[in-house]
């Protein structure tokens, strides 16, 4: 065993502590702070493994996808998390920073797992292949559920609609029909309540 | 599709949000305050997959270590985080009440995801196989890895010496005798740099 490749590992394990500290923009149910990126990223590997059953086509490898939603989120370490509803251009210069993002944080492990880790997270950026749909899915119904527990606060306060939840997630019915079925629902049910402004 | 299955699903999905709200023992790295227990178990299950190959003996199923590792302490939900460092007393009644918070917890699931779930969570409880041994071996290590981060905090805090640490910690050898090596010189070189008081 090369002591060196464990020492890597290491400094990459002790390196990503930092998405800890990355705030999301979704409250924590029940709480007055917001939710960070690690604890988001254990919520959506929990409910794809709870919630594969609705994966379609049926038949996803729910290990690769609990992988790919345990890394997806890394990159936030150096490129902060922006917000879903942003403009264009915001997104896009994220996407950028990403990119170096990935290069950095994935080139501290030795180069086999290092490749592996950003593979997956690849795999993920892209939603093509079925793991990585639903992967995306899980990533989008969550804040969707966080935000219906905490009544709306993050919609309320970047003033978003549910014309804007509909088109941001509605690629939640690639992955799986049901998933999407529900989500309409609980934006329905969002707008009924007040929790979310109605806009078509 | 019977509706009220993926209700039930939702529901757990919902009420394990308060796991984010479980405040452990150790420090976030660089943060004024304690780690919570669904950012543990992100980081535990991605340390699970950096360090599968130290494995002893190897081709241990990480993905079930993966599973095992983002439900085992969602019994904390209701049973609270107790000091690892805990007299036995309060040891054997944090069991007890981890007990009644399982069934709580996993009956809020249809039945075949409720005992899934609640099978892996007893595996890793007994940590008689391979994966529930190695599932506990990162269990340990990472907020060793977190103490030692944060200069000794909360070693500090609840006065614990590094014989204290190796009591409690070198079970990590028996999934590892790699990481254990590896655990015993982060304990020295902490012992050295006074982050732990030294005992034998």
């Amino acid at each position: 065993m090369d002591a060196s490749r464990l020492e890597q590992q290491i400094d990459f394990l002790r390196e990503i502590d930092r998405l800890k500290q990355v705030q999301r923009k979704s409250f924590v149910s029940g709480a007055r702070r917001f939710e960070n990126s690690a604890e988001h990223s254990w919520h959506v590997a929990l409910m794809a493994l709870v919630l594969s059953e609705h994966a379609a086509p049926p038949g996803v490898n729910v290990g690769r996808v609990i992988q790919m939603l345990l890394v997806h989120d890394l990159v936030e370490i150096d490129a902060g998390d922006t917000l879903l509803y942003a403009e264009a251009d915001a997104l896009k210069l994220q996407k950028e920073r990403e990119l170096v993002a990935a290069e950095r944080l994935f080139g501290l492990l030795p180069a086999p797992e290092g490749v592996a880790l950003r593979t997956l997270w690849e795999e993920f950026e892209a939603r093509e292949s079925a793991e990585a749909k639903f992967a995306a899915a899980i990533d989008r119904l969550q804040p969707l559920l966080l935000n219906f527990m905490s009544e709306g606060a993050a919609w309320r306060r970047y003033a978003v609609t549910s014309a804007d939840v509909r088109a941001k997630n509605c690629h939640i019915a690639d992955a799986s029909p049901e998933l999407w079925a529900f989500a309409e629902r609980l934006i329905d049910e969002a707008v009924r309540r007040g929790y979310l402004k109605h806009a078509i």
